[in-house]
């Protein structure tokens, strides 16, 4: 055998030999399995290393000539990698949407790799592709509650679709605007659309001096990027001021009737049901007559509060919903599938169509591929994680989970505003606050004289910014924090920003928290300058 | 304890305690450990059941109101979606881009599900962002080969970024295209540049008439949706014949400067390095001056093809990549990785500003949240799959696949063209070719009377169509069809499509496969018609 023959054989074994049970990889996943809590506590650092000293780590841009031995490189993984990331099943990692998961991911994870199917064509993904729409379908159907009939008709529909699966809510914010555009500049007379002919002709077509998107300032940074990638530009997005956090629909009306007045057109309404900084939900209801009255696309960005609607008790916050054109909505985030599980949902099946296109070697006129209307190309089955925890949690366990997010979210606030140095800055709707730490001394003064707070808020500002980070780079517990305009004052303010998505977060869990946060602002520079300044203000 | 507690308590043991060893679950997982290929033959049945009958288990619309057990919805798992799924790990299936794939990505799967981290945003994937950095740059490196300064400056750069991770080839094309739409139309005076002001405004400020993207009319069908979604539209694409399967770079300058002498601008020149459906290159070198000439972004969509810059051997075949602009490159593809390893590369670490954005409580000015440039927002740590490849195969280790891969296909063209009833359609460049079935009789017939192609080729035609589906649906062998113009005909022809990239794919089931088509081709109608057809035009 020569070497090369050797090298070759060598690598054969890693296509068709597993490692051994006793191997560093299978000690991993028999952790993952058995304890995953207890892995990530173990191997995950809570270690202020600084992110340039993480970088050090990673600092190679030659690949390495000569393979590795995987129980080697496992090593390696838990060493450099694992150890410095976030360890976002933690009950006390509240600051972003990403939570703890059912165990069963785990090892469907592992399924969905061994099958490694490609849901952009049937011929790569037989079943998934059924599949994948029966989850649309079902989604659709708590979003639209269409009837049997209607299900019927569509699910398995080789020329509709009633949305896709996609990485993300962003990408699902795109695929809905592009429809919308795409609608709105239909084909008429020599036009032959703007799929085929391009925004400049279909601006000339339709004789429209500007053309523009109305959201709230909470609009999600992925609908700024929407605009941009489909040529209408950042300054076609008007984010109306929303103080008390949701979209007013007379200001929308009124804002969208001036743009008419001046020949433009308004090409969506983007309504948002839980906005990612605070989980307020728009007036969905009056907001879908301003778009009636508009003459425009109604979509609904619901990635995050869309999973609202499992539950009979609070669904009902998003009503109006089910008069959307579209919705977004991500299954990673309150559905606890994992990371890459985006969703954009249509309520008309022909919507799909404004952006259907083919290819010769897939994707042919009359082929059911999944590949035919959406945005993404090759994908792989993660609708088999949404289809799977639809079965095992049910409705009623989904349910369950988000009634349990909601109550926390009251019970926390509740706590936050019992506290005397704390302040909340915004209510729950859903499972997402926001609040501060604002000294009782600073507070009766705010209260008292709120010309003061232009004063005191810069400085408020920065102790929020420098107790986060002191928190985070600290490994025991994660807020994010955010910049929003209040009712209160006149100018935005920093606040801390909590999302309690992770079932397992206890009222201990937040206690702690707040304590610890108390704990962080004694020992920085701005409690006390603040307070410096609060004395010398009351005397 | 309430029923609802009950409830609660039983769902919150999913999140922390996982399946017994012994469970429907943890068997699944060790057969997949242990031996996939018989996980895989024995559960994934090679029945014919047609799609519209596996429909029939995907048919609910409404969500389940009960939970159910994790175990027996493995079962359920099994039975429906696993045995009608694709076995894309055999040796002998051969008509896409997906493969087997090395065994320690099972386990980096559950890894990664384990950690969940979010790639948007450093504060949910700490260690993963220099990782995914990294990755990039390895990758940049190949393509571009700058030297160690280079990277030193800007692998981990804030304000630079040398390419972005993606779910797939076809957001990556977007990305790039992208990228180049909004550098052609930058900022001056007192337009704020398209990304701002829009697409009407841009083509107004620079006084465009038209605008186009040249390509071949191999150029993936993603371009399509690029030039769709970016508000150019589909006709503003120009898909070059070429009946060679490579660009012509003469024609592209032709075109280019047809475009040009009438007021238009070319934004970008697509060149294909390896065509999805027959695997040829462009000349990356001759289209590079031909883009200079132009004046034009150089795109390279090296999704497929890419990966042969590994080899020693083969690599030059890509001669000039490094003069691109952007890159496409998919791991999931030649690279062994599981699917959604998407890669754009830019050559200039600048570029990606074109397209930067950031929000208030994630990818703030300065920092180094992945986020900030890419066209997803949340995202998964795919980028993990590909650096443990990078470092357990090495680059000797993709090289030994790759050249293993161009290798086998030679020998199986050899193979096809030795066979008196099968016509190499297309000869491989790299590890792709095409062909179909003639019957030897019509074989000669069709070299000494061309007009006899007319005739012919609708028959043989149906013939590919009915050969391909009868072997897709016995589900023993897979080979994928398309339709092409060679240089032989003056119309395009069906052809079988393989892709020999499965490392396990021997010379035995190229033989077998052969032998399997020909005694298909002989039980169809088809094949008695050209006989008869062939008999009369012989007298």
């Amino acid at each position: 055998m020569t070497n090369a023959q050797a090298s070759l054989a060598h690598l054969y074994r890693v296509f068709t030999k597993p490692e051994g049970q006793d191997s560093k990889l299978a000690q991993i996943e028999r952790h993952l399995s058995d304890n995953l809590a207890d892995f990530l506590s173990r191997h995950v650092v809570a270690s202020n290393r600084s992110l340039e000293d993480i970088e050090q780590d990673f600092n190679q841009s030659l690949i390495p000539e000569q393979p590795q031995f995987v129980s080697e490189h496992a090593e390696q993984l838990l060493d450099k990698l694992v150890a410095h990331s976030v360890n976002t099943y933690s009950p006390r990692f509240i600051g972003h949407m990403t939570s703890a998961l059912p165990y069963f991911h785990l090892s469907l994870a592992k399924l969905l790799v061994g099958l490694n199917q490609n849901l952009v064509k049937i011929e790569t993904s037989k079943a998934f592709t059924p599949l994948e729409r029966q989850v649309l379908g079902m989604i659709h159907r708590l979003v639209y509650n269409h009837d049997d009939n209607f299900y019927q008709q569509y699910l398995h529909n080789a020329n509709r679709s009633l949305g896709s699966f996609c990485s993300g809510g962003t990408i699902a914010n795109i695929s809905a605007l592009w429809v919308a555009r795409n609608k709105l500049f239909a084909p008429r007379g020599k036009f032959r659309g703007i799929s085929q002919d391009g925004l400049l002709a279909g601006m000339r077509e339709y004789g429209y001096e500007k053309l523009s998107v109305i959201t709230s300032k909470r609009g999600h940074y992925s609908l700024g990027k929407a605009v941009d990638v489909l040529g209408l530009g950042r300054q076609s997005l008007l984010t109306l001021p929303c103080p008390r956090q949701t979209l007013d629909p007379e200001l929308a009306l009124k804002e969208g009737q001036a743009i008419l007045a001046e020949g433009g057109k308004v090409m969506a309404l983007v309504a948002l049901a839980g906005t990612t900084e605070t989980g307020h939900i728009d007036p969905l209801n009056e907001l879908a007559d301003v778009a009636a009255e508009l003459g425009c696309h109604l979509h609904v960005d619901a990635a995050w509060g869309g999973a609202t609607l499992f539950s009979r008790r609070y669904g009902n916050l998003l009503k109006g919903i089910e008069r959307a054109d579209s919705v977004t909505l991500d299954a990673h985030k309150q559905m606890y599938v994992p990371m890459g599980a985006g969703m954009v949902l249509f309520k008309d099946p022909d919507a799909g169509n404004q952006v259907r296109h083919h290819a010769q070697y897939i994707l042919r006129q009359g082929s059911k591929d999944l590949g035919a209307t959406s945005l993404e190309g090759s994908r792989n089955g993660m609708a088999m994680m949404l289809y799977a925890s639809l079965h095992i949690l049910g409705r009623n366990g989904y349910e369950l989970l988000i009634d349990q997010s909601i109550e926390k979210a009251a019970a926390f606030a509740t706590l936050i505003e019992a506290h005397p140095h704390f302040q909340l800055t915004t209510s729950p709707i859903l499972c997402l606050l926001t609040y501060r730490f604002v000294p009782q001394a600073v507070q009766s003064i705010l209260k008292g004289q709120p010309e003061l707070a232009a004063q005191l808020n810069p400085l408020l500002d920065e102790l929020t910014v420098a107790i986060q980070k002191q928190q985070r780079e600290s490994g025991h517990s994660f807020v994010s924090r955010t910049r929003l305009e209040i009712q209160d004052y006149d100018s935005p303010i920093n606040v801390f920003r909590v999302v309690l998505a992770n079932p397992l977060t206890s009222t201990t869990d937040l206690t702690d928290i707040l304590a610890e946060q108390e704990r962080l602002a004694h020992t920085l520079p701005q409690y006390q300058e603040l307070l410096t300044l609060v004395s010398r203000a009351s005397i």
